[in-house]
Parts: C-alpha cells; structure tokens; sequence
C-alpha cells in the first residue's frame, strides 16, 4: 500500500490539500482531536504517517513511505538518501546568518574569526562559513536560536527566515541568505526507480497540480 | 549577576518551585501569556532563561548560565562539560528497550543481530548496544519513537518512559532499562569552583531543600 510520510507543524496543512487534490484524503490530521500517527485514506488504498519534519527523510529513506514531504532545509541539513521529485512550491523560507542590529556586522566576512554561531542547522553552517574560509564555532541548539546574541553566548546566529518578525521582536538583522527552500516531494529511491504502487503515477499528478519543478 | 537556564516542558514546574524555595523567583514563566524568554528575578538580583531542555547543558557549558537544571538522560546523551552537582528527585523516568508485544524478544540479547532500534537517544542507545556486543543499526528519530517498530522499520526502540501509558497505548512492552534518571542541577565548572556570583551558596541552599545528593 502507498504510504506517505507528512510532516507536523507548518507544511502540514498545505500538504494534506495537495494530496486531497489527487485523490488522497488525509484531512483527518487536520482535526485537532486527532491522536492517531498513522490513518488511511477513505478509499483504503493509500496511508498517511504524521511525523515531526525532521523524521519524515528518515521513514521515506527507510523505505516505510514511499512519499513524503519535507522542507529543503531539512533535506540540505541531513543529507538522506532520499529521491527529491519536486518543488510544491510552499513553506518558502530562506536559513540566513543573522546578527544583533547593534553590532558593528554587516556581512558575514565581517564576523571575527573564531566567533560563535548558535544554530540549529549544524551542518549547513558548518559548510557555509568553511566555504567563506572564515574559522568558526558552531553552537548547536535546538531552539530558540535568537537567544545566543541576545545573551552573548554567539556573535551571530544561522536560522529560517520567513516573515522576519522573531528577527525583529528580538533586535536582530539578516546580514546574507545561505539558501532558499521550500516544501519538496520526496521519494524512496527504489520505489521510485521501480514506481512501487504505482508512485509515478502519484508524482505525475502532483506535478500538474504545482507549478515548478525542481 | 547570577543566571540560570531552565528547562521548557516537564520539569519547568519543579524547578521554578524548587528556586522559589530558595528565594529566587521566577514564577513569571509559568505564566501562560508569557512570551519572554530572558527574565530577572523581582529583587533583579538574578536572572533566568527559558531555553530547550537539551539546550540548557549548552548554555552552562558555554558560561551563559552559571546554573542550569537538566534531566540526567539529557546529560548521559549530549556529554556537556558541565558540573553535575545534585540530583533534585523530580523528573524520575528511566530510559528503556522496548519491543512489539506480539514480537519474540523478551530480552536485549534476544534482539537479532543488525537489526534496527529507532532512538532520539542516539549516543546511548549506540553506547548500551556495543557494551551488550550486539550489532545494531540505530535509527535517529526526533519524535514519536513509538512509530518505528508500529510501521516496522525497526525491531525495537531505546526511549524514555515514566508512566509507561505510551507505551502501552501503541502496543509496546518495555524489556530492560538502560538506566534511571531525574532532574540534575548542574553548574557551570569554572564558576562553581571560582564560586562566582555566590553561586555556591545558593547550590548549598537548594542541597537543603532537596534529599538526595548525587
């Protein structure tokens, strides 16, 4: 059966209306009584498993979906061996370096060698001030990030940008974009190759329904 | 001027009652409407951050906060250099194996070799199997970790279990106990051996209060 791997919190709604939109009804997630992590479609061909965001390339990499759909940031952040099939075009947001607006940075060359950047996304960090040759340390926190200039603890930090309004509730400037990202499909590499459950098929019709393919 | 970083979640409560009993209030974060995550004690001798409760290690590592609580399971899985000071008593669950009830395993061991243990809990789960000589593959997942042997992407799960209603709700029977845990008070190692901002009056204070040492 065709399992498709959705992810809490914010893409989940535009998810479920993509999906509705061919044909598969998950809607039930929607409801705010919902305790269950696992549902069928009405029809009983397709199920649906509501993860956190960040497992969803975890179960479509280990092939107990064989869709799902997750942010770029997640997918440039863990690196699964996952097939990216398309953009939907939703959840648009960028992972930014930010400083407090007080400070003397403008750009990301700017910031001292050896300083501190508090984020969640490690390793695109990591990988972005490596690539800018500039030596720092990588704080890792899992939330909040805004707090390490604001305490001090970081000079800078690398978080999603989307409305910018946490930026400037707390006193802080996007200096430069690492990247761009938004909502993509992703499918189980095997299942893809060899359309298991007909998951071509599925991906064909979620094309027509977006617009830009990646 | 003296800063502790206190866990979101499960044992914000405990703590902000514990630190009150000691003169030091920060109740105001029990406030549902609260949306800051820095504040100052109402004698504005000490201050408080409202931070992750795997980011609070981070913090008192990094010297943001001279004093910090965290759960022990916290402590075992991210390895901080941090100084574990007391065991406060509350926040007791114990980090476990657990297995399908309908599966054959009763015991670690009877786990078959290379098989797959879903686990938030990594670096202990990784660590527990090795001491046993029993090959695992360790499946990272960020949340409901109760979903991997549900979907059958893996034969058991490491987590953390209190009452133990999760997982009974989802089938699961819990087969061995890597090890207890509570909440820790734990201190920043320079400022509590310099003994900065008095802090080890007030560690000497919340002793009192509490029964077990560790």
């Amino acid at each position: 059966m065709l399992t498709v791997a959705l992810p809490k919190g914010s893409l989940l709604t535009d998810s479920i209306r993509l999906l509705q939109s061919v044909g598969l009804d998950f809607s039930a997630f929607l409801d705010s009584s919902n305790r269950q992590l696992q549902i069928l479609d009405p029809t009983g061909t397709a199920r649906a498993l509501l993860v956190r965001t960040h497992d969803v390339p975890v179960y479509v990499e280990y092939g107990q979906a064989q869709l799902g759909v997750a942010g770029y940031d997640v997918l440039r952040e863990k690196q699964p061996r996952v097939a990216q099939v398309l953009d939907l075009g939703f959840g648009k947001c960028r992972l930014s370096v930010a400083v407090k607006e007080s400070s003397p940075y403008r750009r990301s060359l700017d910031l001292p060698a050896h300083g501190r950047v508090a984020s969640k996304f490690v390793h695109c960090a990591r990988e972005y001030f490596q690539r800018l040759d500039l030596p720092v340390e990588i704080v890792p926190l899992s939330g909040s990030v805004e707090l390490g200039p604001i305490t001090g603890m970081s000079e800078a930090i690398v978080d999603l940008v989307s409305t910018g309004r946490t930026l400037k509730e707390n006193g802080l400037i996007e200096m430069e974009v690492l990247f761009e990202s938004s909502a993509r499909l992703i499918a189980h590499p095997i299942s893809y190759r060899l359309n298991t459950d007909g998951i071509c098929d599925r991906i064909a019709a979620i094309r027509e329904m977006t617009t830009t393919a990646v």
